[in-house]
């Protein structure tokens, strides 16, 4: 069976390093040249548009994406030749804020307030409903932090509106929440969902820096996330993995974004689970028995963006696991990753200081504030 | 750094599945066309003899084998030009029967008795030496039980001189042992040696069927053993892992045979170690710190030899890793293994019915000898 990746970054890279004992061969296209993911398959160069044109793609026996922002029409079009998992809807609904926003509310989904601001005087209406602090953001193609504005005073307005206005926005309420979440789950052809273990999710620039797993959190408010995301999963009629990003607040969960793939806040259950997100995914884009998403013990992963610190000092704590995505250095890319098990989440607090000592002073400043807050 | 790797079967495949998430990159070399490591990293065909003029495995930062019988002395030639861990001498010891158990005898690692045999008469006076059963064997080339015969009566030995005769040969004592079993240990380029745990072997037909760790085995009998792979290791000032071979008899381990390799009978390290021998080899290979080579749960191995059983059953399987190599079916050839993890020795025997229904009929015998045997 071979499965053809629409997109060829470290997600299409992790896939395939775990698709490949399962027997699974691969296909990646990509428009971009030096994908890291041609290290471990083919890669076709080509346009998303010529996608559906493509013979190698199409011999593939199902299809499937590392990235949220492959058109959803591209993914329309390739679902009339061959099985698209998760299916163009699942993309065509995430693909604009605002309609994402309207799903998730039409689903009984909690999520902070927000409206569509197309001209200048929606953005003033908006303002006066939402109010101070609030954020701007384009309703395409943000990510990572990009494509957004936070508006903390009507001096914000005019500077926001000059970098983002001219295309469909949204404008977001401020939520004032404890810590960010995600809640990752796979869903099969037949709609059995399994749930992997909350991750505790910490954001710098807007780009993931730190997940720990699993996220202390009350049972009641676990259930409440997890039913939330089956309700997405199964109105979307969704195969594969999802992960909907959440703000954990006094009032509970409120929804922040999904995304249709598997999801750097779930990299720990490469090593931390007996079946990581990415062998789940395949198994159930490729039609698969799901495997097991119990946690076997308790990880926290650190996001490397930009550039990777020393090997030799990671690889020299036992229970570090590296990972080098094989990508080109650059500001503000994620580059790679490590996963810190232990056996107890106390642990992380008794065995802090070797790691903490690798740390930059940045993500050492997030990491004892993780530590302090999950204690 | 850059890998390159003579040999490009599925030991190659796992290394290299092991070494990209640690930003190594890899060339493998095999005289063989669509090799199975080809799928991960770029392959050279060439012949063995060809390895030490060929540009692009000399433009390899550091060398290693998937194989032990790439000729010690083309090794030998490739070590003038780059370093290649293990080392020749590793290989030149291991590739001829005789000198491996000679090497072993002289460093005090018991073994069972043996016999240069050049010619007719020779045989003669080792069987009447080592007495029937006895084992004659080819002393270079054989392995999985290649290259070998069992002489139980003076009626075997005109069979066994007409197959084998004509090159040197080696007799070897029957041994009377309770199980096979072997140790499997890494040592880095700076004599730091790490120990896995030990693994109980299963073999039919010559070739290693199952393998069950940590086997159970008494502390000063476990003690001994390794402190034969230590000796072992620092007589060929080895650098990887190494496995030794060993036969456990009522008087405690005799030495069979070592492999400069990571080895089969601990593929179980991959899933159920932080560290598996794969890791571990290259760390050492490639001066890196060695990684923890503690067990996080009891494993046991089905090795698929000629054809794969079920993927879609075993997967359903909660517990259980699938490993397809990728490698075209044929009899008697290795393509693939699964482990099973399980959280105490004891859930061998509690949850066995679903794996063993899985097992074809002799398979399923030795897994039922092999549970009644470690019980």
């Amino acid at each position: 069976m071979k499965v053809g990746i629409l997109g060829g970054g470290q997600l299409a890279r992790m896939m395939i390093a775990a698709g490949r004992p399962m027997g699974l061969d691969f296909l990646v296209l990509d428009p971009a040249s030096g994908v890291c993911a041609a290290d471990y398959a083919p890669h076709v160069q080509a346009d998303w548009q010529e996608a559906a044109s493509e013979s190698r793609l199409l011999d593939c026996d199902v299809i499937t994406c590392d990235f949220e922002n492959v058109p959803a029409a591209v993914l329309a079009q390739l679902a009339a030749h061959k099985p698209v998992y998760p299916g163009p809807q699942a993309f065509a609904a995430g693909q604009d804020r605002l309609d994402e926003k309207q799903l998730l509310d039409s689903l009984d989904i909690p999520l902070p307030g927000f409206s569509e601001v197309n001209a200048r005087p929606d953005l003033l209406a908006a303002v006066e409903r939402l109010g101070y602090p609030c954020v701007l953001k384009t309703r395409r193609l943000g990510y990572d932090g990009k494509g957004q504005k936070v508006l903390r005073t009507h001096e914000d307005l005019e500077p926001a509106w000059q970098t983002l206005g001219g295309q469909p926005l949204v404008l977001e309420a401020w939520v004032d929440y404890t810590h960010e979440c995600a809640l990752t789950a796979v869903r099969s052809r037949d709609g059995d969902i399994r749930h992997y273990a909350p991750s505790w999710t910490v954001h710098a620039d807007g780009i993931l820096k730190l997940a720990l797993a699993p996220a202390p959190m009350a049972d009641a408010t676990l259930a409440a996330g997890r039913a939330m995301v089956e309700r997405l999963m199964n109105h979307l009629d969704y195969v594969g993995v999802l992960t909907l990003e959440m703000f954990h607040t006094a009032d509970g969960l409120l929804a922040n974004e999904f995304a249709p793939r598997p999801h750097n806040s779930a990299h720990w259950t490469i090593e931390a689970c007996i079946c990581s997100q990415f062998e789940n995914h395949l198994r159930a884009v490729c039609g698969l028995p799901l495997g097991v998403t119990d946690s076997r013990q308790p990880a926290l992963m650190f996001n490397w963006i930009g550039s990777l610190p020393s090997r030799e000092a990671f690889l020299a704590l036992p229970d570090l696991h590296w990972h080098d995505y094989g990508k080109r250095a650059r500001a503000g890319r994620k580059i790679g990753h490590a996963t810190w098990l232990v056996s107890d989440r106390a642990e992380f607090h008794s065995a802090q200081s070797a790691v903490r000592s690798l740390l930059e002073p940045q993500l050492a400043t997030l990491f004892d504030r993780l530590l302090d807050d999950t204690a």
